[in-house]
């Protein structure tokens, strides 16, 4: 009999690629899928293939979406990616890297792929602890996609799946995911964060690396990838 | 000052062009998005066009989605498009040319152009009279749509705009949408619903061809597009 099977939505960051790791780890097959959006930082997509391979998956999609809302967004256009911020405010103060309704097109896309799989399992590294501060990124807003995808698809209404949108990562902090992924045999050499990127080095400064970077400083491991500054700024939310 | 504006889910069928007046006899300016995923009836795309420059929109964005789950249905697919049925009994008896979460998918792509756009009013000609069975027509998705869409982005989670779906159809019979399109100056003959085409004539009896010429019939009125049969069986739900 074959085993129980999750979508997972795997950018080749760290908090993805240790959401697969604990999918793996709960018995489940998985269906990877990945984004190319325009994303400035597309240093991430292969590290998806390396991490999905790593893995051992089934299948890994890497679909391509090509929309004007996803350029509104520093990651994607020509705005500057924030630098060596030290503290993220509220929702007034969503930095530019922000990309409109992008969770839930990623989780649209899972749900057809669900569907089409027999499967209602997706997961996702969202994570509401050490964050951007994105709204889409909370667990109120993963329960109100949750209810609607089982309105949405002919499989939920027929009672034959029961779609759940998992994220295990949601009340992690940065370091607790890090020791966690340590853990699980996560591989943090071939995972990617950094949203300014030159070649093969994260730039440090950008507030993806700050998170990372401060993540693995109080997890007390060593950052295995190679910046070409390390700030000494320190992003907080609060 | 400029006009209040909307997003318009614009196929190139009757419905959605009806929707498209609507919004214009309401007084608002349109933004209109149409999808490309692989359809057979590509030719409604050349109709979604027609019928956007008729009512002088002020953009149409032509979207081209690239997923294996809307691959896996009769519209995208290798497999029949059903013909001549007369009944739709329930959810157990969706048409194969059911596609995964395509109105979750197409309403994700609105919900990031309204946010880009600055509006949150998003309309969609979803009707749960006169349709297939998709569990994804029903005003009760939309409820959850709307629901998960506030939740999403940042200008709604800040309250500088409310995400609304509109679905001004919703309760009516084909054959008032077809008469209220009429009243709209709805140029009906741009219009296309065929699901299996052979160049420019429908074939008159897959399940779209079945609703529209009932509608037109029921409404009193002559169906301007051509035809390459008609068939004597009506489709109907109960």
């Amino acid at each position: 009999m074959s085993k129980p099977k999750a979508i997972v939505l795997l950018s080749g960051g760290l908090d993805s690629a240790t959401c697969l790791a604990i999918a793996k780890a709960e018995g489940l097959d998985i269906h990877a899928l990945t984004f190319q959006y325009g994303q400035r930082h597309a240093r991430e997509v292969s590290a998806a293939k390396c991490v999905a391979e790593n893995f051992s998956v089934l299948s890994h999609h890497i679909i391509s979406i090509d929309h004007l809302a996803l350029a509104a967004s520093s990651l994607t256009g020509e705005g500057e990616v924030p630098k060596n911020r030290t503290k993220i405010a509220d929702f007034n103060d969503i930095p530019s890297t922000y990309v409109p309704a992008r969770n839930t097109l990623f989780l649209s896309y899972a749900l057809g792929m669900a569907e089409v799989s027999g499967t209602g399992e997706i997961y996702i590294g969202a994570n509401a602890v050490d964050y951007s501060g994105y709204p889409d990124c909370r667990r109120e807003f993963m329960d109100a996609f949750e209810r609607m995808a089982n309105l949405a698809i002919r499989d939920a209404v027929l009672g034959k799946l029961i779609v759940r949108i998992r994220t295990p990562l949601m009340n992690l902090s940065k370091a607790e995911i890090i020791r966690l992924g340590n853990s699980l045999g996560v591989p943090h050499e071939l995972t990617w964060s950094c949203y300014d990127p030159q070649g093969d080095l994260a730039c440090g400064e950008c507030d993806s690396c700050l998170i990372r970077l401060r993540g693995f400083e109080e997890a007390g491991l060593t950052d295995p990838i190679r910046y070409r500054a390390k700030s000494d700024a320190a992003l907080g939310s609060e």
